[in-house]
């Protein structure tokens, strides 16, 4: 998408390859919103590095860090024994892997970049395979954002109030985002619309980085502290509600998305609002039976105690908010079940939660 | 209530008088929860600033405040006149009332204590009935608040987890506190439970005071993320919701209180878990016909776009959360509908919303 630095505007994605002198270059995500920067990463090590500090995060960007990272390793190898080469990719691959060890998408753009690099007779042929591999699936990112694009944006009336919760926007992906994506290509048809952006603590994702990607592309947007948005649905000043998703059951249609998602799900239900939820095919679970079965991980309990944000100079800093000595719960995640969701919007098409299953071959089921 | 500073355990209350010195002595809530501190104020003019600078807050302590700070101006008159001396108490009372001119405690308190004085023949008498009535009014809060605890303590269960919002407790009144008085009786009679503070943003009222009185009265409890509880509810490791309010009307039983209340509402309905309302019978309207009616304040925008904390070394400190040049929309409250709350704990007895009005007699309809 565009940024404007100093008043002059370029065409950023999150993540893309400097084939000429082999370096990831990463929007670093640490500084935003307080500061524009990218950076470019000397080899795989450096880019495992910038995975495991989330100058990139978001599971679509890290997926395609990890396959430019994987191609940048192979790529570096200069001697020519084919045997020593694939042991340098396998040390590459458990490097990047280890950077992120839960997350699954690296090493499904890693094995899907291996496969295809598979078909080289030689090491160069296979170095050319795996920026080729790696190109691809960015830019299959960036094509399955711009359908879930174009699928929502009818969805999108004038005059609208939108809510979005955390953020599933560019910055979370190569470029567009799944949550934001019917936001950007209602825009580009023109519709003038409203998004209210709920901060989303403990981490803040909506008034630090949704609300910057909005700002940058020109949208009309407000931050509101999640508390906020119960008595905007009473007001009638909530039209409908996008999110993403970072997993979604096949089975059961259930979604498990940043902490708060479900509340906003029970408000739009009670006043009847639509509640959408945007997601590319990669976050599909086909296996688990029940959404009771998703693990939730319980975070560090300094991001509720207190906040990171910019002084006055500029420099980030972490204020300790809550009393001294007490303690909080930070569950990061939490369930909504597919009778609180009015649609799923995929790259194939919009779904209802509990036709995923019946659906499952044209979105992608045993594929990959 | 009891607060330990230095390994040394004290009893203090919110507002309190030292008739010798003729100075009211007040918790200083700004600097809360980084540290304890009671400011005393030399006049009426310091009191009137210490009820508009925030270090006293809260309908029954502010009230209270001015009940005392008229006692502390009429008292520091030395002149004989009796009608110079009205015209003294006039000015007190108007320096006083505009300290927070929205606020409708501060001037009933101040209207009962000048209606005692009234019956005073001389300026002395006078002087001393302003004293006596403004000890009565603190301490007519305190027992309210005491039969608030009487009456809500028996819904407390042993091993119940209990969600609180914001901070109704005992710095919001002289002592005990509306939604905390039920859980400080509860330990009282020995019952082990455990208290989950909404951190209630954006002032984060919960992560601040609620979880300090706590932490003083070594209840067990937690902070969360005000995006946190549904989960929580839908793990079922909610078993109580106790709130305060701000207003509540007589003629429909809804429920203007800190905006988010109306949200954990909606959630415990959903969970079909019971929704208790604690408050003070001087906070009931009896005129709004509607909740609609109720004028929703909205607050600075720098809230929601930041948060108030410590640094590592314990100053206070302000940091820009949110998009630089983002916006941010700020409702101080939202109205909560009777449906939604499960009873009314007051010092007159547990009600429903809906009884509320048939029993305006008890409830001190047209009294004070």
């Amino acid at each position: 998408m565009n940024v404007t630095v100093d008043g002059r505007t370029r065409h950023y994605r999150t993540v893309s390859f400097d084939a000429r002198r082999n370096r990831v270059a990463l929007i670093d995500q640490r500084l935003l919103p307080h500061r524009f920067k990218v950076i470019s990463t000397p080899d795989f090590k450096a880019t495992a590095l910038a995975i495991h500090d989330m100058i990139v995060r978001g599971a679509g960007a890290i997926g395609a860090t990890a396959a430019y990272g994987l191609a940048q390793g192979a790529r570096a190898f200069k001697r020519g024994d084919l045997a020593a080469f694939e042991a340098h990719v396998e040390r590459v691959f458990e490097t990047l892997k280890s950077a992120r060890p839960t997350a699954v998408d690296p090493v499904n753009a890693m094995m899907e970049v291996r496969r295809r690099m598979s078909a080289g007779g030689s090491v160069v042929e296979r170095q050319e395979l795996a920026l080729e591999a790696a190109e691809a699936f960015a830019n299959e990112d960036v094509e399955h954002c711009r359908q879930i694009g174009e699928h929502g944006a009818p969805l999108v009336r004038n005059g609208m109030k939108i809510l979005t919760h955390c953020n599933a926007g560019w910055l979370a992906f190569v470029d567009i985002g799944s949550a934001t994506a019917p936001i950007y290509a209602a825009q580009e048809k023109g519709k003038c619309f409203h998004v209210f952006c709920d901060e989303t603590r403990p981490r803040c994702q909506g008034a630090t980085l949704t609300a910057w990607e909005l700002a940058q592309q020109g949208i009309p947007h407000e931050v509101i502290a999640d508390n906020a948005a119960g008595h905007f649905f009473q007001r009638g000043e909530i039209n409908m509600v996008i999110v993403g998703s970072d997993r979604t059951l096949g089975r059961t249609g259930e979604v498990a998305n940043k902490i708060g998602t479900y509340t906003k799900a029970v408000l739009a239900h009670r006043h009847r609002v639509p509640f959408y939820v945007a997601i590319p095919l990669s976050t599909i679970d086909w296996n688990l039976k029940s959404g009771a079965d998703i693990p939730i991980e319980e975070r560090d309990e300094a991001e509720v105690l207190g906040a990171w944000g910019a002084e006055a100079r500029g420099a980030r800093r972490y204020v300790r908010v809550a009393n001294p000595g007490s303690h909080a719960r930070n569950p990061g995640f939490d369930v909504t079940p597919a009778e609180l969701i009015t649609g799923i919007i995929t790259p194939a098409g919009i779904f209802k939660p509990q036709e995923l299953w019946d659906n499952r071959q044209r979105l992608g089921f045993g594929g990959r």
